[in-house]
């Protein structure tokens, strides 16, 4: 890796996707090892700094980190210093100054973590900044399909829901279409940001028409309490249009994989017949997110190779 | 142990429980070293998911798992994607899917334990489901009176106090007596729930008739906050009628132990002169606390015999 | 070390203070190697009980901790017994029947981890009790003030602001007079609590006669919150007179330490360029907060002379 951060896709090359991919299909062993623990990181202390809510990516980082062996330390806002009106670099100076060797950062603010990337001598980890970037999320999604279809090249892959609040959208359409997969994107019209298609995707503002022959259909959550802004009076009417029924999955092709970055909501963003059905790869993907931050985590740190035998 | 899960007392047998016991009382040997850790669990990853407020017996499981080596991961409701309306057993799956070898569950509803051992391949702890079962506090309970009696079985036990509401009297209900033990319950009528008996106990409405010789006396925590579902006018007229004072205590035999799960009312449920005493071991129950946790998960593990020394 | 707990500054000698303070210097060198990781507590349990929120104190310690090879349990006020009306004794009784060694106490009254010393058998270190002592802070600072100047005797430490409500101060003055510095306080008239003079140092009111010459200037941290009871009208009015500003550093001397415990509220107590400037050594202070703490630990747990490197 040429960097010291994983800030975004964008900055990363194909041969580093492809080592990352390479890198988490081989971490994917240890967790089936009696001792699920090798101690490429031991001594090495992580910190999970998340100022805005996700136990989901911020316990897979977790997992990762002591399947590695560091030490984590998880730092959330609710009652820290951050409410006591401290700037983001000065919490994050003070935290450096703990001489931490990873900053693991979710922050509502767009860029957030390349303003730490540029003051602190710790490697920063994105895990998610605003809607911008969400690199581990792709990088996960990308290993899903890689290890099912033995290749992102070729692959047409449609996400389907809210793209504007989406926070894995970008990073999604970044790393597939870098990596040779053809990506479309559709959602309703108040919902697709303006200028998507310059991210290297076809923009469909029917459902239909972006899932037709997909090798992939990636459902997006809808965040029910931005409903309003979403110019959907119900949830009824937007189950109606962009919901992955088993009717509509039948537009794909025949084994489709049926992918969703959680938490779903059931019967709004997706049946659960899909949800549950033979074509879900739902669960490999939280499986896969393990072994991807193990990966990054490694790399990071120096790692090449075989991740060495515990 | 013929099951990977420990859900209940209930499913146990007499021999079983006999296991957990022998294998509990070796393990407070274990705290008693300078180093009070064994590599049991080294490199296995327990998950601590509790859905309902509960620091004691999470602090408790917790230490368990440290003294075993385990690696913990902490998941609780606040602030997790549980807020964000999904459902148990997608959350259940995802942390599955992130291969974990124990989940350790503390749900309001009965049963919510069992629906995962269901589903999951991970081995499940309950850690207290509503006012249905909570074993692992049976099960210190019942190694508290052990130690200090040498045995369980014509031991005389009363439980006093809210039975309605109880988290923890239905476990120990069944365990002391299918090992042997005579079993008193007693409360104010409206919080004795029907049907009691049927567990294996003798129901009373006066305190007195059921500590009346009794080897062994357990105070129930009383709710404040559902004293007026009590239909108890005052805290005062609880304690008139319901808690455990020095004069009460006289009923029973001299030498009679006294128990309570905690958190304590003093002043409530209990007088401070008797929670103090020299006949309570409520301490007692929160070291077992963590002996029989210990032996809960080595044993689940697939340990046997002697825990391996460090 | 006489004493098997750290309440206080007060109760130390000088040679206990050098000590601590040499242990530390050689505790920051382990963070220099590596792997940043000594066995030194390896199978020692640390609760770090923190019943008021301090995230930036409860961190420093646990990555102490950390680097001790302990395990670390935390135990906070939000959705524990203690809510449930558990008295702190009850508590604190508790999580001692649990084994732990250490018990890491920050609390809202003065005495708290005093009255904990006296019926636990861990060993009890005082994280702040209200405005009384916080005692590693000020050895942090002991140890910041000893690394740029080589020695405490003899230097003149001016302490300004709100020194009513300031957690550190006290431990301060007791420290570096009783370490042969020289220690003046400044503050508003309604923030100077009657009588601390006897604490040892001279008491000003104006901040420009506390710092004429000093050879390092601690600025505390004036808590908005309070801004009504400090009978100031506006944060500008505090600035104007209490504020740490380039022209008013110019008083002191010319390589005059420039320090903060933090958080620091820029552009009330203390001027980003003072904060960010050559002078500042306040993130010095973070990291040797790390190692002062390490030293604590390994001294209370018995530890000597060199600690074991890994």
């Amino acid at each position: 890796m040429k960097s010291r951060h994983l800030l975004g896709i964008d900055p990363l090359t194909p041969e580093e996707i492809q080592l990352i991919l390479d890198t988490a299909e081989q971490m994917r062993e240890i967790a089936k090892r009696p001792i699920k623990k090798v101690p490429a990181l031991r001594g090495k202390t992580v910190v999970n700094l998340f100022l805005e809510p996700s136990t989901r990516t911020r316990f897979s980082f977790e997992v990762a980190e002591k399947r590695l062996s560091a030490d984590t330390l998880n730092f959330s806002a609710s009652g820290s210093s951050v409410e006591k009106g401290e700037t983001l670099i000065d919490t994050a100076r003070n935290l450096e100054a703990m001489e931490p060797d990873f900053i693991v950062i979710r922050h509502p603010h767009p860029g957030a973590p390349h303003m730490l990337a540029k003051v602190l001598k710790a490697s920063i980890i994105n895990a998610g900044d605003g809607t911008h970037e969400h690199p581990t999320q792709a990088l996960l999604d990308a290993l899903t399909i890689r290890l099912r279809r033995g290749t992102l090249e070729g692959q047409v892959v449609a996400i389907v829901g809210d793209l504007q609040h989406s926070r894995v959208v970008r990073s999604n359409v970044l790393l597939l279409s870098r990596m040779g997969a053809q990506v479309r994107v559709a959602g309703p019209p108040s919902l697709v940001p303006v200028g998507m298609e310059k991210l290297g995707c076809q923009v469909f503002y029917r459902m239909e028409d972006a899932i037709r022959g997909a090798d992939v259909v990636m459902m997006l959550r809808i965040q029910l309490e931005r409903q309003e802004r979403m110019n959907f009076p119900t949830v009824r009417e937007y189950f109606d249009l962009f919901a992955l029924t088993p009717e509509r999955l039948k537009l794909a092709k025949k084994d489709c994989l049926v992918m969703h970055p959680g938490p779903m909501n059931r019967g709004v963003e997706i049946d659960s017949r899909v949800a549950d059905g033979p074509q879900s790869v739902i669960l490999e993907q939280v499986t896969n997110g393990v072994a991807v931050r193990m990966a990054v985590l490694y790399l990071l740190a120096g790692g090449s190779g075989e991740p060495v035998a515990d």
